[in-house]
Order: structure tokens, then sequence, then C-alpha cells
């Protein structure tokens, strides 16, 4: 199978998603790869294997290389003779943050029939903002924290016992977060949060709270990943995140409970099934008495949560023929052609 | 001003979309104006305006003509010498339904750095869901009528009184909708509605509720249109909305007192802003005992609401020079270099 990993991106996480690339060339080693780098100012690069290191990005000279460009089916290269397609049978979003999660490059690929591997329009555009997360998964009957939202111009009222944290309701790697622990230190983190966006939600701070990460995919049928207890240091600033978007050794289970673990499942499942079909989804998972609330949804999870899969090429391999099929609309202009004939006339 | 009005697509509302289009040639008469046909396979066609009759597209003759390429920018004529751009200020978004409407287009402009008159991705994936709609009313504070949500798998318990409304959360247009008058109606009732969607909602069904429509957008200032009452004879089928959307003579403002006007005014900024800046949004409202409650968002309105407007052409082009500035993210691969230097190795 050959296997287009697209990656880069105009995003704050430009970066880490070409960490994550070259991850995928360590990890998927029976696949064919085709490396197609998305630039900041969004042109779109055909990139040699062999160059997959991220000096070459960094450096700039990726731009000695050819472009392509997005049209019906696929990518094609361009040339004197004519337009060339770029063989492949799927493409692997990789993109992380603005453009890849936020539904850009899901309309695009959908938009062109190309088939590939990712949520939809509609699922990346809930996902990406933390507050119709938290209508995603009330939806669906999973938990989530209790949480106030505030918009730019709102009074600025908190009915919150401290410590809360703010967050930007849009941005990811930690960007504009804030952990608030009394009410005098709440306007100053507002402030920095609504430098980044136009709204932003504040839950309860719980120090040492037990987090579970699960991914997943439908494959036909059910293929989940172990559970993580991830390790994390208070917040995983940016190049930690950097360094962890290049795992790809595998990880030991979370020991837990058979109850526990069933009840993670089954929220991971309500949670994809099925606004994310046709995506490796990873959620992340809060624990509070024994249950459980959704943290997060990542959409395009670091270096894919690899590392989470016993064999995670045979599961993309397996969900690229498992992509949803959008709904074919037949158009046989019969309105159009009975008001011809009522009226005679255009 | 040069407008190019991109028109068709793929979605059971193709038809309208021409009538809608067909309008705007009746109302923008100081613009230039490109007709970019989205055709049901998804290519670009440049219409010449002399062509813009519903038959030139029922008949396939609109095949006759140049396709074009939308690429970083906009819409681009392809020939044996080169790449030409096809000259336009500003894309109005005229797509109605799946496309248009569900963030594919937003998103594919968004990306390409075109500017265009219509929703976002954000606000269109959120407004072409009936049950998101939902949430992002409350999330402001405007009123909807209460509902229940089924998934297909779910037990099909309703606790509502009757008669109650099924409806597809994703589809316009009435497909799939019905009205229930008895708990024995339901099982068939949604039978239909999942047959086009794997959701929907049911409301209460009040008869004879009063319904009003108001438009607007943000052009630097609030330019909100006239409310109108429209004249429902229950629901509008297919063909009676065919001719609504070739709607262009002004209507009479609905008799209101102040305080309602002022309320319905307030219920639309609240919904519009900022998630809807760059649009031309139509949102209809129903009242009750003198409360504002949201019925839908159309993030692209049948022939753009312009009836409802004193100078809509006026409007558009104010709108052109107001549009939503897509944030400059700066990609510095200071991460990259940090860990190069550290590191001494890729």
């Amino acid at each position: 199978m050959t296997i287009t990993i697209l990656f880069g991106g105009s995003s704050y996480e430009h970066e880490v998603s070409i960490v994550s690339a070259i991850t995928m060339k360590k990890v998927l080693k029976k696949s064919r790869l085709n490396f197609v780098f998305v630039s900041p100012q969004r042109d779109f690069y055909l990139i040699d294997t062999a160059q997959m290191k991220s000096k070459y990005f960094s450096s700039g000279d990726y731009r000695k290389n050819r472009q392509l460009t997005l049209k019906k089916t696929g990518f094609f290269l361009e040339g004197i003779f004519g337009s060339k397609p770029l063989e492949s049978d799927v493409v692997l979003n990789l993109i992380h943050g603005r453009d890849g999660e936020d539904g850009k490059i899901a309309s695009l690929l959908s938009f062109y029939a190309v088939p590939f591997i990712a949520p939809r329009t509609e699922a990346s555009a809930l996902s990406y903002n933390k507050l119709y997360t938290k209508c995603l998964a009330q939806s669906v009957g999973v938990k989530t924290l209790p949480y106030a939202h505030l918009s730019r111009h709102d009074e600025r009222r908190v009915e919150m016992d401290y410590p809360v944290i703010v967050k930007p309701v849009r941005l990811g790697s930690s960007i504009g977060l804030s952990v608030v622990k009394s009410a005098e230190e709440l306007d100053y983190a507002l402030d920095v949060a609504f430098e980044f966006d136009t709204d932003v939600i504040i839950e309860p701070f719980i120090e040492d709270i037990k987090e579970y990460n699960q991914a997943g995919a439908w494959i036909g049928e059910w293929a989940l990943s172990i559970i993580e207890e991830p390790h994390k240091e208070g917040f995983l600033d940016f190049e930690k995140k950097y360094m962890d978007f290049s795992r790809d050794a595998r990880v030991n289970e979370a020991e837990i409970p058979e109850k526990l673990k069933a009840d993670i499942e089954e929220s991971f499942r309500k949670i994809y099934d099925p606004l994310f079909r046709g995506s490796v989804t990873r959620c992340d998972f809060f624990v509070i008495e024994g249950e459980v609330y959704l943290n997060e949804i990542n959409p395009v999870p670091g270096s894919m949560a690899n590392y989470l899969f016993e064999d995670f090429e045979a599961l993309l391999v397996k969900l690229s023929r498992n992509l949803p099929v959008e709904e074919n609309i037949i158009i046989d202009y019969r309105y159009i052609d009975t008001i011809h004939n009522a009226k005679g006339k255009a």
C-alpha cells in the first residue's frame, strides 16, 4: 500500500508535525510512503524520504523540491507535458493544530474525493474547540468537568472554587493556558487567554488528577489501543511536547481495574462513533472517584499514538479499507425541468 | 468591484443554488460578475454571464465552458502558456447545503487565502447541524425550543407531548422531516429521518407559531436587515422553495412592537458575532409569548436574503472590505533549531 503522509501546515504545531512525520518513517516499514510537506505558506512539496530530517525543513532546503497541486482524486505533479498524478492509496493527515485539526485539510480532501485517514470536517471543527467538545460529549452521554465560558466582551464573573484552569477554546499546545490559584489572578490569566482567542473556558484545576489516554479506530470492527497513564510533570511545555511527538516505543498498559478499563473504552466508543470514523483518534480522560470524564479529543494525535497499538501499520491498512463513504447525491435537474415545462421559459 | 459568484455544488440544493445565482445577476447591477459553477462532479466551470439561465445547466451545456483550478489566491484558467488568474476581488459563496454550508467551500477558500463572503469553517459546521446549532445558541444565551436527540441505535423513547416534529440533524430543504401527531406514528417518522442521517432531533410542533426572519452582517458596524414575517403555507415543499430562492423584490417589514424588534435584533447579534463574521447570514426565529427562540441559522440564505436589505449591493461591497483576517502564524523553527543545537544531530 502507498500512504501519502501530509505534514507541516500553517499552524503553531508545524514543527511537531514534522517530528510526527519523521516518526512515521520509522514506524511504517512495510508500506511505500510519499511525504507531502505543507509549507508555512501552504505550498505542497513532495519530499524525498531520504531527506526526512527536521533540519531539512528548518533550513528551508525543502524548497528545492517539486511542488504539487491538489485536484480531484489527489496530488499532481505539474510539468510541461501536463499533470501527472502522485500514486497513492490513502493520505494520512498528520498536520496538528490549525489546518490539520480544524477541518480545513479534511474539507479539501473530502471535496476532491481523496481517500484519507483523519476525522472529517464536522468532527474536526467540534473537537478543535474545547467549548463544542463539551457539547459533543454531552450529546453522547459522556461526562466532562464543569466549566464556565467567557467571551471577550462578557463580564468577568466566575462562580467556581479556586484553583481553576483558564484555556483559550481553540488552541492546543498549552498556548495561552494558565492555572489560577485565586480570584486576584483571574484577570491577568483572562488577559493572556484573550490574546489568543475570542473565547475561553474555565474549569476546576484538580492537582494530581488521574489521567488516562485511549486511542482507537473503527476498521469494520473496533480496534482499541491499550490504555496509557501518561506521566506528566505538570504541563508539557513545548520542548517536552516536541520529544513526546517522536515517540515510537510501545508503552506499558495502565494497571487499572477491569471495570474502569471497560468504562474508559465505552466512553471512547461513544465519542468516536460515528462522528470520528475514518480516523485514529486519541481521547484523554480524567478519572475522579471511579467516574470517567472526557478531558480532550486529539483528532490528529502526536505521532498518531502509534505507540499504543500492537501493530500500528496493520491498523492503518485495515482502516484505509474501511473509510466512511460520502453519500452519492444524484442531481437530475427535475425541478428546473418541471418549472420549464410548466412555464415554457427560462 | 469584481465579485465571483460560486454556485452549484454536490448538494441536494444544487438546483436552488443555480436559481440563487441567477437572482444575483438581476440584483448586482453595478459590479463586474464572474460566475463559477461547481458541477455535480465538483469541477469548476467559468460561465459566461449571458448564459446564466437555468436550462443551460440542466441541459449539460455548461460543459462547453473552460474549467478552472482553485489554487493559492484564487481560481486559475489553465492553458498551454501556463496558468492565468481569474480577476476577482471577492468570492460570494452561494452554494446551499452540502459543500457550501457544511464548511468545505469555506475551508478551501480559507486555506488558499481567497477573500470570500460566507461563514468560515467552524460557523458552517455548527450551523449545518441542528443539534450543534442548539449548543451554539445556548453558549451565547439565545433560547431554542426544547428537544430530544436520538442516534440511530438509541432506544426510541421520547418524553414529549405530541404533536412533535422530527428532523434529521444535517439536511436542509425539509428533506426527511415529519410532523408526528401521536406516539404510534413516531416509529415511521424516525425510520424516514434515519434514512437520511445518523442523528435526529425531535421538537414540539406548535401550530401557527409566529416566525420572523432577520438577516445581517458585520461591516465594521452592524448592518441589520428589516425583519420579515414569512408567509408560509405549512412547509415549503421543494418547488415552492425553488420559487422562494428567486426572490428579488423588497418585502414589507413585519409590524411588531419596538421591544420585540429589539429582542430579535439582539438575538441575531449574539448568534452572529464573532463566529459568523464575513458572512451575510439569515436567522429564523420563533416568538412564543413575547420570547424569542432561535429556529435555524441559514449561513448561505436563499438568494442571500437580498430582498431584506435596502441596498444589498452596497452591503456586499462594504462587507468585502471588512472580512475576518486569519491570524498570521510565524513559523521560525526555533524548537527544531534548539534541539539540534542541544543534541548536535538530526
